[in-house]
């Protein structure tokens, strides 16, 4: 891979798309081995700056880049210099004279990470920016999509929920719809816009109207601030129409696979019984994650050649 | 040892704890050397999850993982996803899809550890839940009166203040009684109850009733927000009554040893005098923690056999 | 060097600090290799210690000491003990116990890391203490101005702001001084006192009384908490009598250095066109200030010796 930075899945190719993916799924063995560690990254410095709070996120990043033998050291937003007065662009200067290799970004504001790419040498890892995009949780899910479906090429993928407010959704929508599948989307009006429709995705209201054709079924967390009176009565009636449970489940294909970003709002989004149930693959989800962070560093850092054999043998 | 968690001593048997602190001793000179580490637990993944506030038990435990060349990754309560409404099993269902070697958990609720551990493949650890258990603690305290008084078994250790509501009391006792000692217990009514004598214990009232034939004196933390009117006047009056000073300590045994788990009110629980006084083996129980949690991990997660002497020699 | 702390600059010979500043010139190549890392304190133990929050410098120690192969953890102040009302030597004691090498320490009480200094063993590394001493900030920018200036003997530096308050100020004070630097300084009266002259530097007024014959000039960080009524009227006067912008800039020598410790407050001190523009070294001063921290922790420490030219090869 030709690139310095990982900001979105919506530049880039699907022959991208797939050598990380190919990467993820041979590294997937380390974090299986008893010494889950390869020396691929010895010495460098991955920096994780997490301007909103985050625990799984940070914990994959963090896990990959030391499952690669990288340094790791990192700032939250509450221990963080911006209470100062300091500016993000600051921030990032003062990062890039003690010479990182690597930033892992979450920020609160879209652009944030492209910003931060084009001022500076070293590798930008997006791990969400505002409303725009998370592309390491759109690549996990589509690796965790083709373990199950072979081809995510003429698949279909509903995603159900606050749409218009999710950069989970954006680079889900930008990635698939890159590799040929077909996306739906389902949710409340303010949240599930026709005008989405120019992002190539095809809407529809509720989640009754998705589970026929679905391959797969990813339902979104929904922001309880988001359920204000006017916006949704209440957590109860976005459920009654945009949650699943397994009554409806039942209306989806048998082999449908059931995913989620998390944390799971159980109850609203899903029931219980389908978060757990048999065709939920939230947790392969997780562990995905970790594996495709470790190409997303490793093919970005451009990291020591594996030994052939490497992959799959004690580091 | 053939077990996979270390949740409480309550169910540990003689032989057991025997070998945990035979192994912490073994491994206390690692952490007197130049270079402070052995490779036994090297690329093995261990997470700490305080969800209640710790220094010292979260760096004890944390040195102790990257002394046996493991890494170690963490979250504190207020980073959680747990603010975003997650369970706890959600949040250890996520941790497990990332595959890790050992779980060190505190908790505010008695059996969280438990729970997790009858749930997951990986090794708990508990840290502290609830008023439940803080086995390492009591290990570490055991260490540290074998060091001085050799065998446990006949030897009387007087756990002194809020024993009602305390984890190290707890696990002391089923540790202590275990072992052969007797263990006498004293404090204010409501904190220290007639019927604690079902665990196997001697209560009594004040600190005078128990320094005459007490081996070890655990003085316990009292917690500030317990000492309100109607439960005790006032910490002055906890102090006449229940602390411990030169003056009282003239009437114990000459080589009694004074405990405290840390951190002290000092002129609460223990004047100075005797927090820092010659029969006090407060700090001994810090070092040991180190130790004590290098065997847990050590012996739960099966690390590497050492070598012949490596155990004294540079790794 | 002989020394077993860095608590500050008052009382380092000339000597001293060139070696620092050499083995920090040295240290500079590690950060610039593709793998960022000599073994030289492998398995030693650094513990960061700040009990006011900081960013910048926490991350620099913590990348210094893993640049050079330790093992580091850390705590801050929102989750350290002292919030149960343990003491600062309670809380040094039971690090102690747990064998450190290092303790790195922010504290807001003048004098604290002394204190811990005297009382044991291992090497205290002042990382700012109230408003006494900055040392390892004061090595960086006398290595910046070095690397510009050559010899420091018998140049001009300027500092400029709220003098009396900052330790930043401070510690470049005894620094510079003891090198045969001529240091003035300028401020608002209240933070720039005609006593300070007892530490050897000339007191001016205002930022146009330093331009003239200046080699370096220093702005210092405003603390906008400083500037209610009646200290000065707002922070628009300030930048006015004690900002730096292009149009001040031009009274200056041309080759003029402008170097602030930062965060900086854009438009109060520094207008962004001088904080940005060709006289400013302020990113090299962060560059330097990895390069100076590792020497410090290798000098202290001890650090295995280096093998000829290890410091520019690979490790």
């Amino acid at each position: 891979m030709r690139r310095k930075d990982m900001l979105g899945l919506r530049d880039v190719s699907a022959e991208e798309i797939v050598e990380i993916l190919d990467t993820a799924a041979r590294f997937r063995s380390v974090s299986e081995r008893r010494i889950k560690k390869v020396p691929t990254l010895r010495g460098r410095t991955v920096v994780t700056a997490f301007f909103e709070d985050s625990t799984r996120t940070r914990l994959s990043f963090d896990l990959a880049a030391k499952r690669l033998s990288a340094d790791t050291l990192g700032f939250s937003a509450s221990s963080s210099s911006t209470k100062k007065g300091e500016t993000l662009m600051d921030t990032a200067r003062n990062l890039d004279a003690m010479k990182p290799d690597a930033i892992i970004i979450r920020h609160a504001h879209a652009g944030a990470p492209h910003m931060l790419a084009q001022a500076f040498p070293w590798t930008v890892l997006n791990a969400g920016d505002g409303i725009n995009e998370h592309p390491s949780q759109a690549l996990l899910d589509m690796l965790t999509m083709r373990d199950h479906l072979g081809e995510l090429a003429g698949r279909t993928v509903a995603i159900v929920g606050d749409v218009y407010h999710s950069r989970v959704a954006r680079s889900n929508i930008y990635g698939l719809t890159r590799m040929g599948a077909r996306v739906v989307v389902a949710g409340p009006g303010t949240m599930c816009r026709q005008d989405m429709a120019h992002l190539g995705v095809e809407v529809r209201h509720r989640v009754d109207d998705v589970l026929g054709d679905a391959d797969v079924v990813m339902m979104l967390r929904i922001q309880r601030e988001r359920l204000a009176p006017g916006m949704m009565a209440s957590a109860r009636e976005y459920s009654r129409f945009y949650g699943l449970d397994l009554d409806k489940l039942r209306r989806a294909r048998p082999e449908v696979l059931v995913m989620h970003p998390g944390p799971i709002n159980r109850g609203v989004e899903l029931s219980p019984e389908v978060a757990d149930g048999d065709r939920s693959v939230i947790l392969e989800q997780v562990t995905n994650g970790v594996a495709v962070r470790m190409a997303l560093l490793y093919l970005l850092l451009g990291g020591e050649p594996l030994p052939a054999g490497a992959d799959d043998a004690a580091a």
